[in-house]
């Protein structure tokens, strides 16, 4: 077979820190990595072998950038899909396809196609304004989201009763039935042109309570067998109906009754699978390369279980950033630190993570949390 | 405790494979890491903060390199160490100290050392010339060695009978009696500053036939606890009695009577701790980082058995390399290869390694055996 992925430029769009993870495995295949970003400090300005910064939801800058490289492929879905399509019909190898990365900006198009090939998920109504979401008082309680541009918790919002219709977004979105959720679970499925499928175990997230977005995560989940199987299932059954190349992060509600709900999906690497840098055999940064490289899929086997905990910006802390309490949490064994090389922090900004390996299940939420007690990122005072 | 080595730079003398794995490491730090290297395309170039082309042998290279950096250690022995210590007498942090660095570099004084400190060592003389050598047939069959420069095999032979005496080196060296010997064994220890001192499991190294460089390394050595804890009794006394502050690498000879004698040592990552990256609690590369920045030092532990692979470049094949057979390898579970990043190949260049991960250690020699067959680092046809 010809593997002339050695000599092909890998071109991403996105330079945060999961484009850093993602140099970081490539560095061990000598592959070079360009990377287009608009912030001149961006994760990955020091180590890509090429940097260009620029605006990703501009066509002449995606498309020029992409010119540059033989593959392409994002760490964030908000680029210009235009000028994607028009790279992949120019022959450029453009993995996560572009107008699956067009229907992923749009959550009324992801759910759509949620429900045109049967794959569950919460019921709801596509909405076009605050008015329409008012016309649909009978869906409360429910969770109500912006159709584009929402990302790390923005965009999405409760509303539990008609007190709280006023403040729906008007603008283009939906409204989906709030699930009385009993875990949230995450299983990362990979896919690549020679036809391979592979599905990670599930892991299971928790969520922070205020801020909306990851807090801690488990693998395993801590779900029977058939939980599990059927997690898998979905997150494959997601990604054949896509056809989608590449990795793809499924996140998941199993509810009170045992039922299994997709929430919403990301093509490409996802916070849910930071851990398995240290946890599994394959790396999801490795499996994104390996997958739209065309190279073999890895190992998806968890190999010594594990917590991982997102590493925010302190509230009340914004400036320079100065990290605290990473001696004691390095002195542990089984502790990771990843830091995302972000100079500047603010509340809840996402500067970097730590994972806890433990082969004991029962140790690891406790271990977490200290970690997360130790580690704090504030600025100099 | 201050943890100041957050806004240190870090510099190190040496671009190649034992600093492009550190800087992979330093990454998850927001480390930035100086290089300096002579060669325009040393491993390190791309993913370096700063690359500087200069001689490491160069006093005002060295001393004008150093001055740019906090911190400053090696990945490679031969450098100029009067630069070195003209940098530590002004202040700069350098680890190893730099006259421990001066003193590895001649294996006379390194012999002379071990023979100082009560450490078991192979019997031998100092020669200074083909002529001592000669002087000294009682003590064949012998390991002749250059005192400096002997690098990777250069610089060392065996001369079996006085026919072979003619070809001794005609420089200052040793003369040691060849050791019978049952395995040889390495083990790795690190010390910072703050007084932690840690060992590493014994490994058992394979060397190649001709090439005298370690062709296969095995993780746990097949030991018993004695000859273990032994081993790493003695690494510590070597790294204590040189008040060492990084990470040296022990090479050991098992004699066929369970005699333990050190052999070599090399204060910096070392070949022998490559499978570290994946089978350790911390690998060698992240330990050096902890030692020579006084961060507390990991967990030494093997989670998971292992075996490493040198690929070395073909024999027949010089050249720009092209590596062969990495679709295969890369589809095996557990299988993790790292390539260096040289262009350019030549007959028994390190190219890159190969890990491999088996929970069944008796599986580990085959198959790292046929990785070895699998994996060719050859030029284009």
């Amino acid at each position: 077979m010809q593997e002339n992925y050695q000599k092909k430029t890998l071109g991403i769009l996105g330079g945060g820190q999961l484009g850093r993870m993602v140099i970081q495995s490539a560095i061990n295949y000598n592959i070079d990595i360009h990377i287009l970003d608009p912030d001149p400090n961006a994760p990955c300005k020091s180590i890509a072998h090429d940097f260009q910064q620029g605006s990703l939801t501009d066509f002449d800058t995606v498309y020029a950038f992409g010119k540059s490289c033989d593959i392409i492929t994002i760490e964030i879905e908000n680029v210009n899909t235009e000028a994607l399509q028009q790279l992949a019909n120019e022959g450029k190898e453009v993995f996560p396809q572009p107008h699956l990365i067009k229907l992923i900006q749009d959550k009324r198009q992801q759910k759509q196609f949620y429900k045109d090939n049967n794959i569950p998920t919460a019921d709801f109504v596509l909405t076009d304004d605050r008015d329409a979401v008012i016309q649909h008082a009978e869906f409360l309680p429910a969770v109500n989201k912006l159709g584009k541009d929402g990302y790390d918790g923005r965009g999405v919002q409760v509303l539990r009763s008609q007190a709280d219709l006023e403040k729906a977004f008007d603008a283009p979105g939906l409204l989906e039935k709030l699930i009385d959720f009993d875990k949230e679970l995450a299983v990362i499925v990979a896919r690549n042109k020679r036809g391979e499928l592979i599905a990670y175990p599930a892991v299971e997230c928790a969520f922070h309570p205020t801020a909306n977005l990851v807090e801690f995560l488990f693998a395993p989940a801590s779900v029977n067998e058939k939980i599990e199987q059927k997690a898998k299932e979905i997150a494959i059954q997601v990604i054949e109906s896509l056809d989608l190349i590449g990795i793809l992060a499924v996140e998941l509600f199993v509810t009170k009754s045992g039922e299994i709900l997709v929430n919403e999906i990301a093509p490409r690497p996802h916070n849910s699978g930071h851990h398995t840098i240290e946890a599994n055999f394959t790396s999801q940064f490795e499996q994104h390369l390996r997958a739209v490289m065309n190279m073999p899929l890895g190992n998806t086997e968890l190999r010594t279980p594990a917590a991982m905990v997102n590493l925010l910006g302190e509230e009340g802390h914004s400036g320079e950033a100065l990290v605290e309490g990473l001696d004691q949490a390095l002195s542990e064994r089984g502790v990771y630190v990843h830091l995302y090389g972000k100079k500047i922090t603010k509340p809840f900004r996402k500067m970097g993570h730590a994972t806890v390996l433990d082969e004991n299940v029962d140790m690891l939420k406790e271990r977490a949390m200290r970690i997360k007690e130790i580690i704090k990122i504030k600025t100099e005072s």
